[in-house]
């Protein structure tokens, strides 16, 4: 497995809306229609912010999985900077490969090369495979993870 | 109660520092002996990156609160904005005068102007008062939350 992290570009859009769409949970949450308007919008504004990386991985220049790590500077813990992950999508087809973990390996050691001394990340509770992989890359479940839907007017 | 919300200045760092380490948690993982270098460095990071809000609130010209707010684009729901909380603190002789309601109102209030549709963040598992507190607010507690210490250097 020769996997590629890079940056996702705008022509990745829809591929990355397909993965995060291709999920137990993502069915119910992304854009059925896949009208990529409200997606574009998000795209351009992570791309106007140097704290944020969208990454896509590759392999044989095919998009296999994607996620996204967050930068967050904050005084706690020292004045401890964060990587957050979020939204992490592996191919149907190309799940039990091995291709999450070479993904956290690349994002762990990114937030590493970016001055982060934490790295977080939540995952729905309904997520027990998940957890599974979490707790078996030595993160700590040791926070509840809280959330709270607006409505945009 | 006449609270202000305002951004943190300079000045205030050594005020939020102690607020931050006034706590049974933040006493284990804050410098005890108030060297502020490491502070400074997070804190000049904060104030270069337009989609963090360091807040403190204000009574009669003093400080009595604190909580970072950090707005984050994203793809995933449908390109949702997130607005996320974190040190979330109110002075010691300020507890239980709705000092943590109000910063929340605020908070909540201002995800909501930035274009976020969800407000996150984690909170310890061995703080039950927060948790009845976020419980009450509305947030649902539907996710795990995970962190990874990395040592640098």
């Amino acid at each position: 497995m020769a996997l590629i992290f890079r940056k996702a570009r705008a022509g990745d859009l829809a591929t990355i809306v397909g993965l995060l769409a291709d999920d137990d949970l993502g069915r119910q949450r992304e854009d059925a229609s896949r009208d990529l308007t409200a997606y574009q919008r998000a795209f351009e504004q992570i791309e106007a912010d140097r704290n944020q990386f969208l990454c896509v991985a590759e392999e044989d220049g095919q998009v296999v999985g994607t996620l996204q790590l967050s930068f967050i500077p904050g005084l706690s813990r020292g004045g401890a900077k964060r990587g957050m992950i979020e939204a992490v999508r592996v191919a149907g087809d190309q799940r039990s490969k091995g291709v999450g973990r070479a993904m956290f390996d690349w994002a762990i050691a990114t937030c590493r090369a970016e001055g982060c001394t934490l790295v977080q990340l939540t995952t729905d509770k309904t997520r027990p495979d998940a957890h599974r992989f979490y707790d078996a890359l030595g993160f700590e479940a040791s926070h509840v993870g809280y959330k709270l839907h607006l409505v945009q007017g």
